[in-house]
């Protein structure tokens, strides 16, 4: 069979793995399937959204045919003078494209960026898609180790600067190890890409569930932001609405330029009525999502609580949706995680699906979605990791 | 600004660019702009669809979180049983992919076969998106001129091979050129695809508006269908439901292995609420859509009627949305497209955004896309065409 050497290279995707690991198993009443393996919420937007999108169904025409590449012009204004005031600092409607999920985002930037043979750094742990969409592009992964903090740092980021390094992501809050970046650290690296010609993505899918009550950086401050600047957002996680498809880009309008090749080749247009809800989102659910937020940290907290009374394991980072945890094991996270569907029936995602082969650190770990379980579920994982042996 | 150069290379998209020609005119009450650019339903889907959609908007919670990354089993067993009885050959939902849109199909379809340097044989004029995808990833387009019935032929073909192709990309009904391929030419192509280790891609996107009775080829009654043949389609066309973003590619459960790779990364999943529009039409929708075929061949005949009547002008290919006619004037379509704007408000795609720069048969025609002006408004496109000198 014909196939693209790039492809071939490719890892399968470690979400359609894991659910090939429960997909024939069967589980008992007195012990229930406890999935901790995915990054998403599992109940639907609230009522209120859910009435207005079938209201939009019913009512707007414009809303089942194509709309414009880079997304409506009322949600592309609605984030720019969101984020211009979240961020303390000028964004323009030309200053946002609308995506189809923030994966085509990133897939939409890179290919703007990088072509076969470029290289980009990520650090690891890695969002494993980020790391596919370079594989599968033909542009080299250059892995940044974190420490015992899940922290990359610019000296480890700089001495892996190569003639071909085009572009530095960074994820915070952390998926998959769940660590808010410091607003100094982040500031650093986009004076490392400013410094040498790179651009710095930053993806701020989780940000809506930072625990810092202020900006999470002060990037968008600098007026100059654009020529180094590339941020990724995702309204799924803010509104649960993984299943319609809606993410964001925001760059120079020049960047655009190139985005909108991309999105027109391989999208044409997002969703209409995902876009719709998100837009209704923004201008209804401020006070919701708090709530939301509010609840996804006090589950942290139980988090935190829970893993204070298991000493064998250990807690390395916790944020968003994620705990990212040190086992206490003498085998592979990759072995481990399917052990623990046969011996505790908790679906976790192991470390070695965010690493590079054979990489120790995400051997160790693994990684806890824990923001669809309540403070109930946490408990119950918490009892169940501590029989495993 | 870092650019990826197969990004630079790559040209803008024509739909983008022909909005920009008219997006700061003004058109009089007397000659208002008829817009033949657009290969798209203008209309929203029927009532009772929409309805449904805001039916499953509000009781489905499903329908709002992600789904699987190949598409609602539902929608791929019915897509299967549809295309099995359709083309008398069995197709299994196991070899059934949705996809956001068709466009997304084709950018999948061919990540798995062709990296940088490998070389995939379009025939002109060609679709543009597909020879974007091609350019975006660093792929060579490989242009097979067509004669005047604008059909390739498998000889022309056979000589352009290389030790780098890697598949031959068939759009039948043709977009620009509108022609439907004859089923032993579709079968020559295929048989070249074999014997040579290739894939054919065979996009049938505009296969509900076929005007031939009956299947317009035979490859699935190929048991071995599936080692040559990657169909793709859209259900945009079909229900009017271009703004859901729901394609499908049909191929070797094998090939599927891959296609989920780049699915999962681009695309995580395709729209619920677009699937399961998708899925009510192919339940509900098989009279209506005889109905819209049937207003969309008697179009084409005003078309041909009318072109009877411009002598100086040669209709080339009719069917589907499309005609593709040579124009009688020195100048390149590209220009003429632009004065026709000024001149009559009449928006038509030139051929030169159809084929490789400087093709002489790009710059002789023009393509019009017919489907969304009823035979009122084509006896006024031939009328404006008339005065136009």
């Amino acid at each position: 069979m014909i196939l693209n050497p790039n492809m071939a290279a490719t890892r399968p995707s470690p979400v359609v793995e894991a659910k090939r690991w429960i997909a024939d198993k069967t589980f008992s009443p007195d012990l229930p399937l406890l999935n901790v393996s995915q990054a998403a919420p599992v109940d639907p937007p609230p009522l209120a959204l859910r009435e207005a999108m079938a209201d939009v169904a019913l009512t707007l025409p414009a809303a089942h045919v194509y709309g414009p590449v880079l997304g409506l012009p009322s949600l592309r204004e609605a984030l720019a003078a969101r984020f211009s005031q979240a961020y303390g600092g000028p964004i323009t409607p030309g200053n946002v494209a609308i995506t189809q999920g923030c994966n085509q985002a990133f897939c939409a930037a890179l290919s703007t960026l990088a072509g076969p043979g470029d290289e980009v750094i990520l650090p690891t742990p890695w969002y494993f898609n980020h790391q596919m969409w370079l594989s599968l592009s033909g542009v080299r992964t250059v892995p940044l180790p974190t420490g015992d903090e899940l922290l990359p740092t610019v000296a480890e980021a700089e001495a892996r600067l190569t003639d071909r390094t085009r572009a530095i992501v960074l994820v915070t809050p952390n998926n998959p190890a769940g660590v808010e970046y410091p607003a100094d650290l982040v500031h650093a690296f986009a004076d490392l890409a400013r410094a040498n010609g790179l651009a710095l993505i930053l993806d701020e899918t989780y940000r809506d569930f930072d625990s810092r009550p202020s900006a999470p950086h002060d990037l968008f401050s600098d007026p100059a932001w654009s020529d180094t600047l590339i941020q990724l957002y995702s309204f799924s996680k803010a509104y649960r609405l993984t299943g319609h498809r809606v993410g964001a880009l925001v760059a120079s309008p020049e960047r655009l330029v190139s985005v909108e090749k991309f999105l027109d080749t391989v999208a044409i247009c997002p969703s209409q009525l995902g876009q719709h809800a998100a837009l209704w989102g923004l201008m209804n659910l401020d006070q919701w999502l708090a709530g939301e937020r509010a609840e996804i940290l006090a589950r942290r907290g139980a988090i935190e609580e829970g893993f204070v009374k298991l000493p064998d394991w250990h807690l390395s980072g916790a944020g968003a949706y994620f705990a990212y945890v040190r086992h206490p094991f003498d085998e592979s996270s990759g072995t481990l995680a399917r052990r623990m569907v046969d011996d505790i029936a908790v679906l976790a995602l192991p470390g070695s699906m965010f690493t590079p082969e054979g990489d120790p650190s995400g051997a160790a770990h693994l990684r806890i979605a824990f923001a669809n379980i309540d403070t109930t579920g946490i408990a119950t994982l918490m009892d169940r990791l501590a029989t495993l042996s």
